[in-house]
């Protein structure tokens, strides 16, 4: 995908995505995701069953906005239909390594991993994958 | 409303706002905005006729998400049926006025004010107001 370059340097960046979707009691819901560029989707885990995957399995449509914290504002929305699979364990592992080192660093991404992964053996989780159907990027003021 | 003081302490500092509310398409919509806790309401400022008031006028349904931008994340999502109405312009100058100096600090709300104001006359805006019918306080890790 032709992405703007300011919009791939804020989903390329260590920035907290905040991943929008329809609650399963029919309300928006937003939380506060790592993620991942991978080609022209944005990949987030998840442990198995959580709320958030059940509910976009049951509506896949779904928007990741990425801003900068502070003035002044940058903010991109990528939007898209939804897929959630299965991520198994070996692949799982190596994807939540990867995001806690780019999110953390080195030193703390390692100790993260160490924390997270449960004797070597998280089992599998799921993988939320959004393609990048739709991309805003703007600029804010606050109000 | 009896607000957990973590809580209480993520919506009254100078932390961004996710707003999160169903777009006029169908998908849901999520929104980085500056906010101001008043009583038991969340209210958000916004030029008059925004995509995001259209919207919550058609589905009222919102949720306002603030999270801590860095490790460890902590996180509240506050729901409720929004409700915008006109903001007439002295109130609304006021409360620009208010909150840019909450999030930039006294010198540069004043530069944004002034940049603002349009001589003095920015007019009316829209007023969101989003009462706390459900407040949810987590600690999340980044998988």
């Amino acid at each position: 995908m032709d992405l703007d370059p300011r919009a791939r340097e804020l989903l390329t960046g260590p920035n907290i995505g905040n991943l929008g979707y329809h609650g399963l009691d029919g309300y928006p819901k937003v939380l506060p995701v790592w993620f991942r560029l991978a080609g022209d989707e944005i990949q987030v885990a998840s442990p198995p069953g959580a709320y958030k995957c059940r509910a976009l399995r049951a509506d896949p449509r779904a928007v990741l906005t990425v801003s900068t914290p502070v003035a002044p504002y940058h903010v991109v929305s990528v939007s898209g239909l939804a897929r959630v699979d299965v991520f198994p364990e070996p692949e799982r592992i190596e994807f939540v390594r990867a995001v806690a080192e780019h999110y953390l660093g080195a030193e703390g991404g390692r100790r993260y991993v160490d924390g997270w992964i449960k004797g070597g053996h998280p089992g599998p989780g799921d993988l939320i994958r959004i393609p990048m159907e739709r991309v805003r990027y703007t600029n804010v003021s606050g109000e």
